[in-house]
């Protein structure tokens, strides 16, 4: 058996601007301490999955900076799709890379911009679900034990399915819910939250993709016969025919031989400026600073002003994020709004900000 | 007559950090439209006070910005003080000056940093002042109409004193008034706010501060006899025995000799950030930006960032001002607490934000 990581670095990330940017996504920033999310995504898989077996899909807005943050990985891993066409055709191509380089590989596929905290209990998870990939020829997701009713992520059901130890029968996938339904998948305990992390033998993705998406099974073989000269630019006409649909909705939802590995690590998509709130370590006022701030009469604020003295007086509930070209200062209800800006910002052709 | 101004630019400003700083405060900084708040003020005297009789009392900090920002000045006329002692060691200065130009003067003495609209009426009630303090040697306040009851501003009480047109005898000055007592002024209608402006002969003057401040008339005698070489060195040792004391305490309250010209232009003293955004134009979510901003679910906030696209999302009532080296975020009611930030800079000894 070998084992393949395939790293999904395409987002665009609006709603970090203006931290993020079209070249600059929300992966490729420090979020969290030290290293970028990209950075943390790639140093998990350590002592798991060799580095020569590690592919990042970017694209070619990106590609420079994912070189430069990922030194370790060989820069031939780091392939830049022509265009975006969702998880499903990301996906593909990686699987017709994969397939050049071995016949017998299991391909562990990961979201770059998501927060672990334990990386022993994350590689347990991984280890487990490749073992039984590899043995079952199952497709895996891994499942996280939801703590509160989210709406923001999808949802796995599992019932009574138990497999072998911490392997389960995937029932249903549940898209996004509303609050109602969020809180009665909590209170049924039937159901997980989607990671979008998938574990699968090459021979049983690709059999199932046979299945459900011939179209994108002639692309992964039109694919695999391309010559490693111009690569990316030939990738052009394959793509355009590609459909721009999720693996969870061209796949994963149809099979019927999906099974779900309960991740026993904290997890987090980090999905706005509210998620990085809540994921950071605050003060007694229930503030977080990044850089240097003085505060008076404020709470429950995230203040990212590394570059600039700041003084926050007589605030609550506010994120403030302070760049070289712009500053966004957004209520925390508000979080999710700040696409809109992103979208005005278009509207106007105002690149320099994007 | 020979008429005279002295305009008193030594404040610091600290409620308007980050904007103000002990080198350009806000005096010196531009709050509403072209010029800075000391250029209007000198502006507002064109046609009615010669540029060479207006004399600019500042200090070393901020003379050479005083120079550039009102290059019609003749530079002899824009004088240092060694330290701030306060108003009525300023204007014993400005007399000391002024005695040795003319014997027949009368002198307007203005702060340099407040906010006056119509420059029509403001001048007529100065040229009635001037009129007055010539025939009648009187000390002449001018007082405004209150339009609400301001606790920020100290009071001038006029009873039954019409003396002739639009001149009051003064009959008490009351300290700045807690809320209870100012709605107490405003009903009895007896009450003006005290704009800080004296128009007053020479003599009249000096005949006060003689009965009322002696060790200011034996200073304002040193101080006469100072040498244009090396005057403003020298005023260090006379400054030094100076009482740090206001004019009103020192001698408005205490001389029966004072009387009132009703201003009848549109006043603030510009005490806040609260005030500026008060005092400017806004639009229908009465927001006020300088600068390019895009608003989203925000209201009666007042948003200074010139340097920088800025996004507002979900916002009330804030203060947001950026500039090149530090940012201030404060909620409206709080705008009297930026005082505080400049302590803590103090403090710290961080001036390079002071």
């Amino acid at each position: 058996m070998d084992i393949y990581a395939v790293i999904m670095a395409g987002g665009v990330g609006s709603r970090f601007w203006p931290r993020s940017k079209e070249k600059k996504p929300k992966q490729l920033i420090r979020i969290f301490g030290e290293n970028t999310m990209i950075q943390d995504t790639v140093f998990r898989l350590d002592g798991i999955i060799k580095k020569e077996n590690i592919l990042i899909i970017t694209n070619n807005l990106q590609k420079a900076r994912v070189i430069e943050q990922l030194p370790q990985i060989p820069e031939e891993n780091i392939i830049a799709e022509p265009f975006g066409k969702n998880t499903a055709a990301c996906i593909g191509l990686s699987l017709a890379i994969i397939r050049n380089k071995s016949k017998d590989a299991v391909v562990v596929t990961l979201p770059s911009d998501h927060l672990i905290i334990n990386v022993k209990e994350f590689q347990n998870t991984i280890k487990t679900a490749v073992e039984f990939s590899y043995s079952s020829k199952g497709l895996v997701t891994i499942g996280i034990n939801p703590t509160h009713p989210e709406t923001g992520y999808g949802y796995i059901q599992v019932i009574d399915g138990k497999v072998e130890d911490n392997v389960y029968k995937v029932s249903t996938f549940a898209e996004k819910p509303i609050l109602e339904t969020a809180k009665r998948f909590i209170d049924s305990g039937d159901f997980f939250w989607n990671s979008g992390m998938f574990i699968w033998h090459l021979d049983a993705i690709l059999k199932e993709i046979y299945k459900y998406m011939p179209e994108l099974y002639q692309g992964i073989e039109e694919m695999s016969k391309l010559k490693a000269v111009n690569f990316e630019k030939s990738l052009t006409n394959i793509y355009g025919k590609l459909r721009n649909i999720s693996i969870d909705y061209g796949i994963m939802e149809k099979s019927d031989n999906v099974f779900l590995t309960k991740g026993s690590f904290d997890w987090s998509d980090v999905g706005s400026w509210e998620a990085v709130y809540q994921l950071s370590e605050k003060d007694d006022d229930r503030n977080v600073k990044v850089g240097d701030v003085y505060f008076r009469d404020t709470s429950g604020s995230y203040i990212f002003t590394p570059k600039k003295f700041t003084a926050v007086l007589g605030v609550d509930n506010l994120i403030v994020i302070d760049t070289k070209d712009a500053l966004l200062i957004c209520s925390r209800e508000k979080a999710q709004d700040v696409k809109h800006v992103v979208e005005y910002l278009k509207m106007h052709k105002r690149n320099e900000h994007l």
